[in-house]
């Protein structure tokens, strides 16, 4: 352990004599002071959920959030506005209904989980089979003792400010079905994916295994589990399900993309996602990370047009198009952009809500940790502390990390995140104006830190970029 | 002012004379220290509300919840478990959609209130006039200038321990659609009458003026009023709004009654009131009184049981059914059994949710106040405290209040109430066992006084019941 934090000492003295100019981290600190006043990011989300409000992958509505973000970057002065579009396969919900027929009749509140099929017309009426947690059912034996039912997978999610439960509850989304599906039943639902106790059922994405039976499959609010979970402690319940969706081999999506341009052909990528599931205006998620990069980037600007200061490397803006439904528009950026994914020096995406962030992980070389180090001396006072160097950089750049772009994630506090999340209670008014400008202040001082830092944050990449 | 003190001590050192016998009070304290542990409240609240669910007034639910509370009653062991059948006119929302049609076309999260009228069928849209409060409406000229247009109440309520912001908030329920009428709108939204945040509209029961056009009327949920808000801070809004209602002219109801046969004729009516509104189900408003009197009610059955010592009065538990649907029941009861209110003793019904009983309202003959003094010195362990002598006594005795009978509020904490208030959130999780507890020692406790202090609450009354 000790030659371990030996070798990180001393690479961090050597990233500090080649680590971040003085003068970037002065503008980075007046950025971050700046930033923590800032309103163009709170009021970037608050047009984004206002004026165009859900935007499905794929949908219309999504189609007019680009044309909304095209209006609003130009407005803004960023160079380089323009939307890249890319095709994709559809899916809506069309109506969902689930009641207990038999023996307590009532409505259930659920919602169909994303690329779920719907039910036989008129729906289909089974008895529940619960299990406790996904692993429970996927211990059952392969027996067909579930044929004709319908399973429950009632797993709970644990509250955790990194949001480290989600992880390991969001697989029953599409385990639910599909395990149940091997064993014969002809439904699947779910606890929701959640940690609130109000009665919305959060939606979100599964995906079928392939040669797998595809049964139709939602999810109950925390209420409703509960209301069934009740009713099979008195005996044999059946649930009667009635959903249908809408689906559409190829219609139009799109990435919007910004730039502030640099001296280098070298690009930091900060950004969003546009899209938001149907159910809520998609305000934590992720309408406030598009608010956060935006106040970021917009700051950056105003200083490059006061000062003629252009940053060493160009710093792009990219609101991805459909993420919720696969990391359609991260994929499609990954492919669009293959030629130059090794120009990118560093990407970081805000997808986790609008409270503060509270702590910074990184994946850069391992030379060039200390390059972390550094940025928080300048970050810290806006209470962010130095994590790991295992930063996943946010779900859309995950295909650029795949690629071997550096990135970062800026955590935000998750407390109550998964309280709102795929839920109708995605709202404009749970967003804190203060907190989020918390998230702009560091999102605007470590963004100009990446893009005038020279040498980059890859490994054994000591040269800076050709000017 | 120091008269009025001598004149309550005077009366007090009266009622002393001839209050509360120290058998009766030492009873009332056992069985509040027993109540605090019981568990029969709060079971019978979790069985009504998951083996019925919701049960609006004159509906089919209604009728099981009924048969429900015969059978309950009965294993229970009380006596003279009955029917009390009614009829009544009945209302059910069939379906509602709203939605902003322009110029950020997206749905709104809305329900229909209690006795509204649907819209033509395929909806109407209209250019929405907002107005801050229903006094700001009301103060509009009558010219016509609301013609073709929706009217938007967009008022507040204040949170309160002891609800008394429902009671300014409410009148807007009716006031919307009538005042917006009357100056030739089309229809009338209001701002939920509730104190949550969530994206819940809450439902509650409107009056149409008589000779006013009927015009539909619907609540928004907390978030659709702000985005509506924001929406029209932008310009011009106009939404669409489609509902349809069913109705009938003549169904049938009941109230649920149970006794504790006493020795005298005279009567103590404890109770809740059975149905709910249709989008929850129905816990905090009213299964929670339900199963709060019951709880006390069977203590003090049990008590009765082991020592063979009948109470004076005969301890009546009304479940009134059809409350919210304008206290159908509570009149129902008024009407059959007018010829014995003179010999109700005293009348409290369970109405508020199932936070802790802080305060004990009365309303007492004048010099029968010290009657809740003496109450107090039993009930003030539980943290109860007297409070004034014009008590409303719960919305199901107003009739008996009306009549003369005495009745007393056992106040309990309202301060998250109107969160769940006539919403699909209020569910059965929402509720704590011990709070409930707390509630159903503080009416066995009062209860068992209120049945078995000689001489009554009314104004010189002195007799004790005839034996």
């Amino acid at each position: 352990m000790k030659s371990i934090i030996l070798a990180a000492a001393a690479s961090l003295s050597v990233a500090s004599a080649q680590g971040i100019p003085d003068e970037v981290k002065e503008t980075a600190d007046f950025l971050l002071r700046q930033g923590l006043e800032d309103r163009v990011g709170y009021q970037t989300t608050e047009d984004l959920t206002t004026e165009v409000g859900a935007r499905l992958g794929g949908s219309e509505a999504e189609a007019r959030a680009r044309d909304w973000a095209v209006e609003h970057l130009e407005e803004l002065g960023f160079s380089n506005v323009r939307i890249e579009e890319f095709t994709m396969p559809y899916w809506a919900r069309d109506y969902e209904y689930a009641a207990i027929a038999e023996p307590f009749p009532q409505e259930l509140h659920i919602t169909a989980l994303g690329n779920s099929v719907g039910t036989p017309e008129g729906g289909l009426t089974g008895e529940i089979v619960r299990f406790e947690t996904l692993d429970d059912l996927i211990e059952a034996p392969m027996d067909n003792a579930l044929r004709g039912k319908i399973v429950f997978v009632d797993e709970g999610m644990t509250r955790t400010q990194d949001g480290s439960g989600y992880g390991v509850a969001v697989r029953k989304r599409s385990g639910a079905a599909n395990e149940g599906a091997k064993r014969g039943a002809i439904a699947a639902l779910i606890r929701s994916v959640g940690t609130d106790e109000h009665r919305f059922p959060h939606t979100g994405g599964m995906r079928y295994e392939d040669g797998v039976r595809k049964i139709p499959t939602a999810a109950l609010s925390f209420p409703d589990a509960e209301q069934l979970q009740r009713a099979l402690e008195r005996g044999p319940v059946s649930v009667t399900l009635d959903m249908a969706v809408e689906t559409k081999q190829e219609v139009t999506s799109g990435n919007v993309i910004a730039e502030i341009p640099g001296q280098t052909d070298e690009i930091v990528v900060i950004g969003g996602h546009l899209d938001s599931w149907d159910l809520g205006t998609g305000a934590v998620d992720d309408g406030a990370g598009i608010g956060i990069t935006t106040g970021a980037a917009k700051l950056i600007l105003d200083h490059v047009n006061e000062t003629n200061e252009k940053p060493l490397r160009t710093i792009r803006l990219v609101y991805w198009g459909a993420e919720e439904v696969g990391l359609l528009g991260a994929r499609a950026y990954a492919e669009q952009h293959r030629d130059e994914l090794s120009k990118h020096a560093v990407a970081a995406e805000s997808d986790f809500g609008a409270r503060e962030i509270w702590k910074m992980d990184t994946r850069f070389g391992e030379d060039k940790i200390g390059l972390g180090r550094d940025m928080i001396r300048v970050l810290a006072p806006a209470g962010v502390a130095l994590g790991n160097n295992q930063a996943g950089g946010g779900p859309d750049v995950t295909p650029l990390r795949a690629m071997g772009v550096p990135v970062v994630t800026l955590r935000q506090n998750g407390w109550d995140y998964f309280d709102l999340h795929h839920t109708a209670d995605d709202t404009f008014d749970k967003i804190d104006p203060d907190e989020l400008a918390q998230n702009v202040a560091v999102y605007a001082a470590f963004t100009w830190m990446a893009a005038n830092t020279p040498g980059g944050f890859r490994a054994d990449d000591a040269a800076t970029p050709s000017e």
